[in-house]
């Protein structure tokens, strides 16, 4: 089989995805606007090339505002900023503050339920497990006994929830991710150098609307709990371990790993492939860029603040002493 | 559903984990000790907080010391170092040398077994499969053809097994692992480009009492064997290529990847995110901190020598390299 | 049970690969080749040190020649560099221009169908599914709905593939991977600090010849498409980001992350554990060193040249930095 371009196309058709339509009035209302419009249906948000006079398109500068007005979309989301004097007549234009949240938005609202509700017939569920109502369990994801998970959840194809882990409303876990798995906390005898296992019998919350990425692994508390908080976002592969607690609306990019005992606080930002030790804290607002390491013990703090490299340090810092090395 | 503290206790309730009970002087046993004191029920290990009078707590320095004489903790397990000579006539009070590791020696005896022996009936079993007396196969854990597992393991949800892939006893492998994987090498066309797959016919032998992490990945040899030695223990999302001789005792932290046909020697100790090149040897007892770099064909020596950076070198001259560039 | 070195061999039996047998001048043929030798029967490639009268073995310099001369082995493919005058009666040895490949090549040809073909029992296909002749599904599979899948392709166990996925032919997926994962893509709110999906309706299309290590991810497009090229091939553990395209022939090492939107291009090599940003693009042929950082936004150029680092530069200033950093 080729595969090639127009494979694109096909296999969005064979998706078959759940969209809903609306009118044109009413994507106006879940942004707020009262536009005066005329009338029509909206089925999907698209790409500019991909756009149909049914669909929600997006322009962030002046050349994407050009090709969406070239186009056949029948919405196009534009920044305030944007100068559209040309365009003012054309009732296509929506002006908004952040185009691409509106977008979002807009997709959030039209898309229908994407997945089935209800438990699996191939998934494993324990014993004394609570689902919430319009919570969808996908193929062979395993639940362990006690487990518990609110409402409107989405439970990817072959997660693994370990007994006792509690997930609020909400929550997304895409396929593979592992939840509440035994903690990585060994005790040495000083003579033979054998290791045994420290009691890893705490627990995991995850709280309301976080999303958690495929092959992610997260593991419970050894004697208290890991936490998760509200709205956080995580990516592929990422690593938590034991104990950790993650604040509100933290954004965590894919393969970082947090080691045990650590904290990120609310609307922490790590990109991809960071690196935090154990008993560290990442402070409210901080952002770390992709590969940053933290040591163990270490606080980094100031909203707003980046930190680069390994040591991570302030950007300013971390730019001089690179420009310093390559100078001589 | 709101997520929140009362949450964890009901979770651990619901795990229904199947302690064990023991007599303070069974207890007392176990770490060698013969103690002048009361006797009593002892049911669990937890944290000084949760402490009840059935439960060992342990303190490591004086201030935890002090919190667990305020908690009804039945047995406090203490360094000998502290000094406790205001509590001596307290028979909750044991000294040990090691309380941590006490801790966990405690924990270890008290637990039942924690998990079902036998095969769970949505694993799929290969031909010629061996599973020793005492091991607990999970839900959806996936042995191919030929594959050998000892006594007394513990082989967890959605584990990949490849075929021909031997375990010894007591061996732990937590979910969605995969063992004796396809290796990664390749041979590339001179004048085409393209890449044919070396041959991956080898094995992989985990032995007693190792320990493998969540989604790690373990591939078996090409030719020869790929060997994880005995007692090792490896965290989550951690990679060991075909051919790689992993050592006895070692400690390997999380996302650590170790490229092919390389060796780790007993008792070496890597941090997480640590990456080795192809044909290196981290030598016995090398201590590697988190990040670490060490490349292709790299030889790291000395017992409890820690190493830093990347590329990875003594953590003396790591520090001095960081001071200078710093300075300017 | 004790596993020790008989393990091996044992374990290899266990393996029951069906393993084709071949003519001496059949597999001259495979090569190229018109030997005037004796012929007989070859069933397997090995090492020098398991090989036996009917294997094929290869030597890359002087040492593993003399070693093969005073094995069994049937066929010894060296190259045509190493002086082997003394030799040249000897009809067992073959002189090839890379004999590595040779080997792998030879491997390749003599492999039976190492899986079975058809869809296993235990795989879980969505509606709409189109899978190829003589592909084989392993235990534990999903299939979302509208997934295509070429001929003589082997996905393996508890493979995850999200709906609308396409595959080439000739595809082979290790354990565990994910293909076809939610892209991480948010919008947020300014004020509340809470983010929103933006939209990840696009997919994934994977070409011809595309090996995927296990436990690996790769998202589908947001509005468009993830493509992964001809002929490339990808380690464990790997993560490739929405909307990524990656080129023909290209290797990708254990544990490198791609986030979103990057391009790498034909040829490329990446080391393990290299991480990409966003918009970045990895000019054809271009080598990334293991760790090597590429910043968003950045273009690393230039077939053949080796970059290293991070941020990743042309190894030949990232050996000058690091030796000026060494002097002080």
């Amino acid at each position: 089989m080729a595969v090639d371009a127009p494979a694109l196309e096909d296999a969005a058709a064979g998706r078959g995805r759940d969209l809903l339509m609306a009118k044109r009035s009413e994507v106006a209302d879940w942004l707020g606007l009262s536009l005066p419009t005329r009338d029509g249906e909206i089925t999907a948000v698209s790409s500019i090339a991909a756009a149909t006079e049914h669909s929600v398109v997006f322009a962030m500068d002046a050349a994407a505002l050009a090709d969406a007005l070239g186009s056949k979309a029948g919405v196009i989301l534009a920044g305030k900023s944007l100068k559209i004097d040309h365009v003012e007549e054309d009732s296509r234009v929506w002006t908004v503050e952040d185009p691409r949240y509106a977008f979002a938005l807009v997709a959030k609202h039209l898309k229908g339920k994407e997945f089935e509700v209800g438990v699996h017939p191939s998934a494993i569920v324990g014993k004394g497990v609570e689902i919430g109502e319009r919570t969808g369990i996908g193929p062979g994801v395993v639940l362990g006994d006690g487990v518990r998970i609110g409402r409107d959840c989405h439970i990817l194809a072959r997660v693994t929830i370990y007994a006792g882990t509690v997930l609020g409303d909400r929550v997304v876990v895409q396929a593979g991710a592992v939840l509440g798995s035994t903690g990585f906390g060994y005790a040495r005898h000083a003579e033979s150098g054998e290791y045994v296992l420290f009691p890893q019998q705490g627990t995991l919350c995850v709280e309301d609307d976080v999303e958690i990425g495929a092959n992610s692994t997260i593991d419970r508390g050894a004697l208290g709990e890991t936490r998760i908080g509200r709205g956080t976002k995580i990516d592929n592969l990422v690593h938590i371990g034991h104990n950790c607690v993650i604040g509100k609306n933290v954004i965590i990019a894919a393969q970082t790993g947090i080691s045990g005992s650590s904290v990120v606080e609310d609307g922490a930002i790590l990109g991809g492939q960071v690196g935090i030790g154990e008993h560290a804290t990442v402070g409210a607002g901080v952002i770390l860029g992709g590969g940053a390491g933290v040591l163990s013990g270490k606080k980094m703090r100031g909203p707003g603040q980046v930190f680069w490299g390994r040591p991570a340090r302030p950007l300013k810092e971390y730019l001089r002493d690179l420009a310093r090395l390559r100078k001589g």
